[in-house]
């Protein structure tokens, strides 16, 4: 297992602090690690495990392994603060992320966001006015198959760029390992463009994967009313982006589309956590869309129809 | 068991053939018999079960018990043209309802759909178009428990009428023998406008029961955004049988929210199929909907969105 130590012996590893575990953060985490940098956790429930045996990627393009610097059981463990903290929880109603990482934030920290959704980083923006707020957005297909075990399917790439937008530096940084381990980076200066162009896939692909009874994008896009709705919503949200100041290629739809057809049928992070009884990111993904589209006097009825139905489905979840 | 023979022994008795023996040709073959009509069935699986032990109505306000004139396996067999074809089967693609009852339709013979949704009535009214049809809706909570066996839970008004529209000495004569057995009945020279009225209740609460993953009227009524929504396909049924030429009453929104309020917490029998893997109504209730919303260019994206979903859903059932 590496250390995350260069193999030029450089003592100026980045120094990067993941919270939560899954999929995402074992994923991004690992990679950074096997490219220089000094990558600690916070882990709850796999916390044991993985200062056991670390964190484990297995994929067809080569696994990695790696041993954590530090594996804490909250952020204010970590002591002096690290240069990067990299959120990659679920977006939930409860989930209080300023209050997750409140004590690990230093002046020269910036916290890097990889999340689902729209309009996420408000909460930690309030909360930390004057540090460097980096959106990210992963396009990727992995699970967390146990604890501190990653399973990657597909894809990688990750898109970041310094929230609400402009230019950054860490966000270079970032790119700069990522790519050198082989992981296609992108840095924009209008992420939350790029929020609405993920938009454009999750708001229907999502809600309806689960609300239609369990279905992967393949069996969505094989039915003429499914694939006409889902058009319909990226229609919304094209318009509903355009209203809020991002307006988004011409093509988006017809490209989100065509894109998801070639696809390998996929099943959506939201009907994973359906089928696993898990909380749904409801809120990230349509909530906060439809009530951006009230407050802009926006008609997103197809939108809104989901949200009203997956709300009721999340809401049984676990009861 | 009553053999329909009325009490003062004349032999003039309206000779009716129902076509299906849940919940509804159950309820109202019974009720129908108790005045005294003289009822024969076409059943299908249940055929040998009635032919032994009739047909018996549970309720609370007195059970019924009967013994059809003819137990059929089919319409054909039953001789003589009956007075009445009632139909009460459900409205399903498969479903040839014409060829049902072809060799059982004489000249004087009314047809009788007593049949969930809307636009129903198409097929049987180009195949027969010299017949009399009547297009019944049953305001009704009733369940068919076992073979011949019905449980009547609530309400029991049947609204029917000639279609499209008029006056009809049949539908009065049903009335009649319905009333005389405590059935409330209405007859209306515009059923057409009361299928929409009832569409604004089946609209919404039939496909939200099935698609929120399974709740009743009164979960759907305690989220704001599912009563949003519920009020959202109400106006969409609302404006859509304005434009189709039957307008609804200014009030009819509230009164049917105010109305499932006040109710005890119900299934919807959508979500009744849905349970029991059976194939849904799917395009009775919203299927037709949408055709005739798209033919006149009326825009009903909350049901649309609803019909999309439910459509996928219905097409895993059984498999």
């Amino acid at each position: 297992m590496e250390k995350g130590r260069r193999e030029d012996g450089k003592s100026s590893e980045v120094k990067i602090l993941v919270i939560g575990t899954g999929a995402i953060g074992g994923f991004y985490g690992a990679k950074l690690a096997q490219a220089g940098a000094l990558v600690s956790v916070v882990a709850r429930s796999d916390h044991d495990s993985i200062l056991a045996e670390g964190i484990h990627v297995e994929s067809d393009a080569g696994d990695t392994r790696f041993a954590p610097e530090k594996v804490l059981r909250s952020a204010p463990d970590y002591g002096d603060p690290p240069d990067i903290i990299l959120v990659a929880t679920k977006v939930l109603p409860g989930a209080d992320t300023p209050n997750l990482i409140r004590g690990a934030v230093g002046p020269g920290t910036s916290i890097l966001l990889i999340q689902n959704g729209i309009d996420i980083e408000e909460p930690v923006r309030l909360t930390f006015p004057e540090t460097e707020i980096l959106s990210g957005l992963a396009f990727i297909a992995a699970n967390r198959v146990g604890p501190g075990r990653i399973l990657h399917l597909d894809y990688g790439r990750l898109t970041l760029g310094r929230y609400p937008s402009g230019p950054s530096s860490r966000a270079e940084a970032i790119r700069s390992l990522l790519e050198s381990v082989g992981v296609p980076c992108l840095v924009t200066e209008d992420v939350v463009t790029a929020r609405w162009q993920k938009l454009v896939w999750n708001a229907p692909f999502n809600p309806i994967s689960v609300l239609a009874g369990g279905v992967d994008t393949r069996t969505i896009l094989g039915s003429e009313e499914s694939t006409r709705l889902a058009r319909a919503v990226m229609e919304e949200v094209s318009q509903l982006a355009a209203a809020a100041g991002h307006p988004l290629p011409a093509d988006v739809i017809d490209q989100n589309i065509q894109g998801t057809r070639v696809m390998k049928p996929y099943k959506t992070s939201m009907l994973l956590d359906f089928e696993n009884r898990r909380p749904m990111e409801v809120e990230a993904i349509l909530g906060n869309a439809v009530r951006i589209a009230r407050s802009l006097g926006v008609a997103i009825p197809h939108m809104e129809t989901l949200y009203a139905l997956l709300k009721l489905v999340d809401s049984r979840i676990g009861s």
